[in-house]
């Protein structure tokens, strides 16, 4: 693994590009990233191109040994281009536009930002074609930043009546796939179809469905065009991408198909307050909340690895509060990020911004240019990644299932404001690491072959052939733990003729009398296996059919009824919960699944400790300012650390997770 | 009493139609309603109408004797139409479109819209002008939904234009009316008044109430279209329409007097949770509050009593949450429903519907067409009704006032966030109902003589003749309590010449020095009659003058000063009561003004236990989990149930409420 | 000090004016306000004057002795004229109109408005140029209520073009200044400047913040072209205008260079309301907190004194609730406004208005004519001034810094939503309240060496000037007392070359090596000089060089750091505080650099007790329900009240504030 950090050359003077430089290597950086904003001072006006800056600063990596990573730098017209064509901008659903004067501010469905995109893009190609030192390309930005993946303008309103002729064929076909019969919202013919504006209450939750569909794929295709134009200016250059964390509207597999491999943004201390106010410990502010970040790094890891693109470098400006990250949390997040399959670990950013929207985020170095507090950080792990050398991939025995189109259905009727679609994934995904797993997330329809256990949270939108799939799964051996809401409904979010969970019903050997949600105030127990747990905000009656009841409710107009099913299915075996459950009956449902599939798991971790395996190795991850106590086999090698492991520190030795205990 | 249910035809497949029918027939089913959302299936070209699906499904129910309700598809004008003349949608103040693709996106002002409601209503009207099955219908469906009773687009204006005209007669005449000097507010034309647009702080409230007028009338006026056009067909039909609760932008006083007899939609469990946190008790999550129901109930009761329109049938999908109801509900609802002088109380809807945006909506059968939690509770009502047989009206021995201006002139001035009109009314209401009262919901100007009592929560906006009528109450014997903030302002929003209660400072005998709002961090205590009690939000400090003081502040600035005053009016009496009167007071003051009536009144009941009396019959709906046992006289006849009535249960014996007792 | 009020002739019948004038004889009052909104009666078609009302009214106050001060009546122009030219109205950012219907709805940068005042300023000044009664001006009324200084509309982007180009010369200097290069906003023209429009997220903080400068630039142009007009009318009449408490978006100090002295409106149980729910005290909520009072008598008063020009007489009607004033505050505040230096305290208003947006704010009078709360308080007030006579200004041996630039670049990035501007000053202030002294408010660049001792909350922008006058004043002898986030950023916005305090840096004796931002859940703890206090929201790690440090952390990543420095300057000293303090520790830095200052302070006092001195005499205040017992010196005369103040009192003695103690 190595280490790298994001520069822009342009806010700083030319003169000290080469200390810059030099304190780079010295810290044992070993890829760059650079230009994602910078269309502005490469074409300060139409067609006037100005390389040279960018020329310089290729050149003083290449002499110094250092990769780069170019950026195009389509996130940010300039304030000429959007005046030459305002039609370029995004607008909102009332048909406000989204201005010029922050970002992101152009429709991924513009015909002339389309054609502006490719003057660029091809322009910087071709001027770096041959530059030995330019390795690859990130397109554009963090797609979608600041809720932008989805916009109303009039060209969004042509392509996504384009997108539903491709989609449907007829647009008898479309209504009848939708329902649109409901409230008289039938279309006469695709010319008749709209982006969802300002309404006086909810749209028709298809035609929802279908425009996050369509603006994803939006998104996606335009991502399409840039790797095309890089690849053909030079066809050896990787292309990724930087996505983002818990990021809702863009189906970061499908785009993630275009890319060589992905990378993504990890801020762990600015993630860990978009929580409810119990879950922001002080730990969690100062190091994070190891499996909100974990959960990424296993989203975007793909078969190529992935990257942190940017890392969190100490403190940050964008959230609510910025408390300094505990001491040597840097250096924590680095391994943690190589412990799930990082290649590269990408600081964001090299110094400190004296202007614009991101003064107060830290860098590597401050603003006057001495040491801040993650140079240290990285410096060292940079040391210890050159010493871990090239690392295989993870291998894990579970999956957790993701499904962006379940998401975006979820999000569009929670039947709770409280159901949230990733919160969900968390509460299963939480439990798995506790107890030591590596986990793949994976759509469900990826291939689930190779996985002793899978995982679905939920399989809210489903067809028979994606049970079907399941169901080979299982009774090919495979062991399922699946969640509530499967197979409600079906893929144009339509609900199924049958009860749910549709075509699932036969594999889950039961189906579902009622659902409710549930306000905290009202009592919500079930018995699982004879031992007393809670759930939360989701309660499905359970009628069985081939399958046992393991849990039954306890209060409530539930009552008496059962909550959770398993049977066997050839040689594996399915469970079907009906809650989302609690932490402690989430717990309880993946380790049983683990052990009818055979893996053992380990004790259950504490919320700041946890533990992950790769290419032999295990790394042992403190999240928590008190010192642990590793006990390890007599033979066992540290690589990095040793048994006594102090607050925010990481060891990795070469041990396997069950061989090992911490106090 | 009868029962009904709605029905969508359009959203399912033909050869379902019958057995659909058959088992409505099997439940003891009366009356079914269709049509209200099928604009856009009868007519899916311009002038291409399709009735042939109509008929036969009219023709069904004919056959099994099946009376059907149609409703006029006006709530969702096709996308076509709007296509072709997007003037007709509403605008939000800042001229925002509210756009198709939800529901009730037209303006009511529209002349465009006039004409495509008369083409469509008379095409349906004369179609089914000889239909024996048809035996009444609904205009459009729940007027103001999602808040569009007021729109502001340039339709709006013009009217509005001509309505002030109307009003006023002269520009001057409204300028004094009003008050225009203030903040040169003057209006030279009627041509210069619009709509109250986006503004920098609050409109000027004469403005704004002569603008909730002006929108409530439009309402009216549309509907009174309607109501001739269908009448101009068969006049032998009644017309009706489906209201909604606690439903505040639009007089129903004033569109009922348009119709046969006025329905709502009741849904107990959804509604319960509008309410404050502490109310939302797991018993109104089950079973509804029933005073809050049952306002609506009376509210809407007309001479000819009224009908339930919509019943919940089991969950819904549009509340925060959707908890099960207990079980019995549904039944226990339909009761309430009758006790309070429902002739047919009719389920919202007949299957779960499988697409558009009331997925989650339960029916009376679930979206498979088995039988849903709702079935069975219909059918048991529906055989119950059959035998308690044609019922009188009820008849109730006290009224309370409502006027929708005041409650519009109180929203714009509430002086305190919590200051809501119906919560004020429902103080006094709930208070009533615990002593197991039946009572009429009035507008102040109706005719009292027969009430032995009149609560007047409020009489805000009043002006001599207002006084003049209930002067002549008491004189002619009438007991009254009036409440808080009376005769503040003349109709037109602008403050009495005199201080309050303005022209009823005779009859109440003092008037108000001060007044005051207050937070929850401020004491709030008074004692009345010698007791200590607690009120909330409103205080105004009383000067007696004929009357004597009963109550006086013990805390806060207000300390020693008067805060409830009564005398007697002849053979009748009137007390005034200044605050808003926490629940003990309420009932205090209620209990005293009922005695001094001669009215007795019944053990205050639990809040999830209430009794009603319709025709010589005592209904007693138990809206708690736990059982309840009634003791009756001996020679009681129980017609529904009996002595021991459990959970969400319900018995109706023929005794006087005053002679049974409930542990 | 003398007595005022406020009068709306307009709003009352003819035949009532000498009624209303003779009880303000009664009640000794010397000037009265009229006309501020009055342009609809003046001018109720364009060219149609009638002053024949207001003649006559200001001819009944000169014959009864009373001055007037007439109002431009800008702040509301007519329907007429908005439906002439509607391009005056102002807009949002996302180009939405301010429409007519309530107040403030006109641009101060539209041509076409600058000729509308021009009219109608001078033919009232023309026609009043010789009234004798008439002593002076308040130009409109309160600039920017309902915030309205900043304004979008297409006059006001011209406007800022053009004041770019002149506060910039070159677009390529304000491409540098600004740091563009950042997200690639560089501009390539002035035309391209934009005024900041929605945007899907924050704009460039520089642009932001000459956006701020430029709007409240424009408001400070507007007034200074309506002072011009009004003294080429009349030279010796005075001109001022009414600011607002605690108001940000305009640059008091700037508008006041135009002005004869500043006025202000104060509404203290008002103001109490908008803050955190523990400090809404009961006392507070019936007589205000009296520093957050005090400090805009602090802020307004000027080398001439200043005035209350609307002083609240009784309950009012804009905040979230109302309760009615203590006893005798009404007198209290005339007095508190006195003893900060005002020469008259003018009642809002005289009657309780009963039309328009203000109904239910009390006046003098009731709006039936009799006598509100208020009369008697005022009536007293006006005797005990006319006794006290004329009185020399207030001298404070403190000043407390205050830069509207700082404010408004902090409320752009404030890193924690908490951290507000007002809210520091405030703790600062409170501190120094609560210590018996007189405080000066001025800006940064104001002339210091009258001062014993200088606090500066923050000095946020800076430079090497600003730098040097504070390095001047402490080598002077002076004593300093600065706050955390001082010399972050040059003026423009962007972040200083150097880590902070930047400039400051020598002057402090260290700098900042990190900051931090932190959630109440964090500790937040120090010692200072031995004693641990606690602090809030931002926290400094400082580095000291020449200066010593006297606070410490003791908790947190930051524990063992230095979090407050010391040293000696010459003949005086600098004391600077890297953290948001404590009440505590407030009061123990204030207490510490005046102690060096060699100024004595007070006990602390209850927060409902405040002294004040002026002329010699020392007012006792008292904010508290319950009575105060002041021992002063044997031959102390009071002039006021005396040794035994009862709630919501006051007295005056004449005696040294050093020479009183309060039980
Ligand atoms: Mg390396
Ligand atoms: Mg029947
Ligand atoms: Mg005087
Ligand atoms: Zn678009
Ligand atoms: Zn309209
Ligand atoms: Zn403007």
């Amino acid at each position: 693994p190595r280490i790298g950090v994001c520069y822009f050359p342009e806010h700083w003077p030319r003169e000290r590009w080469k200390t810059d430089v030099d304190q780079m290597v010295d810290a044992g950086i070993d890829v760059v990233r650079m230009g994602e904003f910078s269309w502005g001072r490469i074409e300060p006006e139409r067609g006037a191109f100005d390389f040279e800056w960018l020329d310089t600063a290729v050149s003083l990596f290449d002499d110094a040994g250092i990769d780069v990573v170019l950026c195009t730098p389509t996130a940010t017209p300039p304030k000429w281009l959007i005046d030459d064509h305002p039609e370029i901008l995004q607008a909102e659903p009332d048909g406000t536009a989204r201005e010029f004067g922050s970002r992101r501010h152009y429709c991924f469905n513009s015909p002339v930002y389309r054609e502006e995109t490719e003057r660029i893009v091809r322009a910087m190609a071709e001027r770096y074609a041959d530059a030995d030192a330019v390795v690859g390309w990130q397109t554009d930005n963090e797609y979608g930043c600041h809720d932008t993946i989805r916009c109303y303008c009039s060209d969004c309103a042509t392509a996504f009546r384009e997108w539903c002729r491709e989609e449907y064929g007829t647009v008898d076909e479309l209504n009848e796939a939708w329902g649109t019969a409901f409230w008289s919202q039938q279309h006469a013919s695709f010319a008749e179809l709209d982006p969802p504006g300002h309404t006086v209450t909810d749209h028709h939750p298809s035609r929802r469905l279908a425009y996050a569909r369509f603006a994803s794929e939006s998104v996606a295709d335009y991502n399409r065009f840039q790797t095309e134009l890089l690849r053909e200016s030079n066809d050896e250059w990787f292309v990724t991408h930087n996505f983002m964390g818990h990021f809702e509207t863009l189906d970061a597999f499908e785009v993630g198909e275009d890319l060589d491999f992905a990378t993504w943004d990890s801020y762990p201390t600015g993630f860990a307050q978009f929580r409810e106010p119990s879950a922001v410990t002080d730990n969690r502010l100062r190091a994070g909340d190891p499996d909100q970040v974990s959960f990424n790094h296993d989203l975007y890891r793909g078969p190529a690895g992935f990257w942190v693109m940017e890392q969190q470098p100490g403190d940050v400006n964008w959230p609510p509060r910025c408390p300094q990250p505990g001491e040597g949390a840097m250096r924590l997040w680095a391994h943690q990020a190589v412990a799930h399959g990082a290649n590269v670990v990408s600081y964001f950013r090299w110094r400190r911004c004296r202007q614009g929207q991101e003064q107060y985020h830290a860098g590597l170095r401050k603003h006057d240019g001495s040491a801040d507090r993650g140079y240290d950080d990285a410096a060292r792990a940079a040391g210890e990644f050159d010493a871990l050398g090239d690392l295989d991939p993870v291998d894990p025995d579970v999956a957790v299932c993701v499904s962006y189109d379940d998401l975006w259905a979820l999000s569009d009727h929670p039947h709770a404001p409280e159901f949230e679609y990733l919160r969900l994934v968390d509460s299963f995904y939480r439990a798995l690491r506790a107890r030591g797993h590596q986990v793949d997330v994976v759509e469900p329809d990826a291939d689930l072959d190779g996985y002793a256990a899978v995982v679905a949270p939920t399989l809210h939108l489903a067809d028979e052939s994606l049970a079907a799939r399941f169901e080979a799964y299982a009774a090919g051996g495979g062991h399922l733990l699946v969640g509530p809401r499967t197979g409600y409904k079906l893929p144009d979010n339509r609900i199924q003729p049958d009860l749910a969970p549709g075509p699932f019903a036969d594999l889950v050997g039961g189906h579902v009398d009622q659902h409710e949600t549930l306000p905290e105030s009202l009592p919500t127990r079930l018995t699982y296996r004879g031992d007393e747990y809670d759930f939360r905000t989701w309660a499905e009656w359970l009628t069985p059919d081939a399958a046992r009841a393991t849990g039954e409710y306890t209060a409530g107009a539930a009552a008496g009824r059962p909550a959770v099913l398993e049977r066997s299915v050839d040689a594996g075996s399915v469970a079907y919960c009906g809650v989302w459950p609690s932490e402690e009956l989430a717990d309880a449902l993946v380790t049983d699944v683990l052990d009818r599939a055979g893996v053992s798991s380990t004790d259950r971790l504490p919320e700041t400790v946890r533990v992950a395996r790769r290419d032999g190795r295990v790394w042992v991850l403190n999240f928590g300012s008190g010192p642990l106590t590793v006990d390890v086999p007599a033979d066992a090698t540290w690589y990095v650390g040793g048994a006594s492991i102090p607050g925010y520190g990481v060891g990795v030795v070469d041990a396997d997770v069950s061989d090992i205990s911490i106090q």
